[in-house]
């Protein structure tokens, strides 16, 4: 799998975007695994209930052991900081990201320019995930509303800064940028 | 119409995805009425209300005399086995298979193994419809987040075997594979 | 900004469809605004809470002078109609005009036909506005399925017109038509 040379296969910036269960994640790894290990995950998730432990542990039994993981729920871009150079760091996902934030209350335009300004100084490629969670019907909820401007917000501010946009649609990546 | 030779215009697996009135089933029926009739049409619809049966009559109506119009609402995968051989299939849709299958607690892996076997034997195309349900706000019920990702596993198995994968905008196809 | 002859760098008719926060507005804005000013802003937004005020102030604030701004919330046929000929229109959103004319129970086809010839005849370009809403799990309320369906039905009328569709992704622009 380690082949010289491969660290300029993908941009600097990726942004992996999709729908529930449209392989992002995996998408994801195929493009960090494609660069030489060992890399860097960075998981969003909290595992608060049943349902999210067994999702982050699927998650994790799939990853070989050339993956680092760093749980970071809410200080996101400290750990991207705080990886050693030159290794490749996969997001696993901003939107679990987003979440936490809003929920206790965060700065959330703070954190996102944090994050931008995070992923720019990485000395290694980062590939970000997120949810498309803005293409249903308008919410009841409040609260729910907010979260699909706040998550549309930051796909756009790191859409513009990435070298590849892609939107995932059952398994297959469509680039849009 | 019929046009001999055309049989090979179409790849053997055909998915087209799209969300609510997206023009999917006319897209559908386009691509299978290309093709030589007579056709198969196999509904997975169960009309269980006034609304269900208004969609379903209306669909059937659109349909030439050139349909073979096969109800299976559970057993999809036979029905596509006991189509007479070398008559395309258009199979209208996954998603209320799924939803059938749910409600009746059968074996979704199975199942989804068993009607992949069943497309990959049929001696003609195959085009299969489904909704992409996983780009909104995640749901509030378990019940329909098991169903987002139960479809998105689907579609994933469905689209890494398929030849050709359509993601429907606004009666426009967009070519994913 | 002003450039003679631009005003055939943009089809007679272009749809921009995306989910919340993706962009649409800004970039239908974009493509108007690469036309000769002045320019029309046809708005169907009724500011009917805190939120929608909000909402619609920063979209006004964005906006240059050379903008004439018309409040259209149902007549939107008639507003386009009564625009100086020869001058460009924006027209931001479908789905807040659809949402008006259901509440004031309008026949939906005769708008959407009204509209579209209104478009038809308009002397400069026309771009309108929408958001997907129909790629979530099926709602649980018969008036929000209506509304997935009535938008789906008037996104596929306007598509089959439109010189140019776009599907906006994280603020990028993605070419349907």
């Amino acid at each position: 799998m380690i082949r010289a040379g491969m660290m300029d296969d993908i941009p600097h910036l990726t942004l992996v975007l999709g729908g529930a269960r449209s392989g992002k994640s995996r998408h994801a790894e195929a493009l960090i695994e494609a660069l030489p290990a060992p890399w860097a995950y960075v998981a969003t998730a909290q595992a608060y209930d049943d349902e999210m432990r067994a999702r982050i542990a699927e998650h994790r039994a799939r990853r070989s052991q050339d993956w680092l993981t760093i749980d970071a729920p809410l200080t996101l871009p400290e750990a991207i900081r705080a990886i050693p150079a030159g290794r490749p760091v996969l997001v696993d996902c901003l939107t679990l990201w987003l979440t936490n934030l809003m929920l206790a209350e965060h700065d959330i335009p703070a954190a996102s320019r944090d994050l931008i300004e995070a992923c720019e100084r990485s000395t290694a490629p980062v590939v970000l995930v997120s949810n498309e969670v803005g293409l249903g019907i308008v919410p009841d909820n409040a609260l729910a509303r907010r979260f699909r401007d706040e998550a549309g917000r930051l796909h756009q501010n790191l859409a513009a800064r990435a070298g590849s946009v892609i939107f995932m649609v059952a398994g297959l990546p469509m680039r849009v940028k």
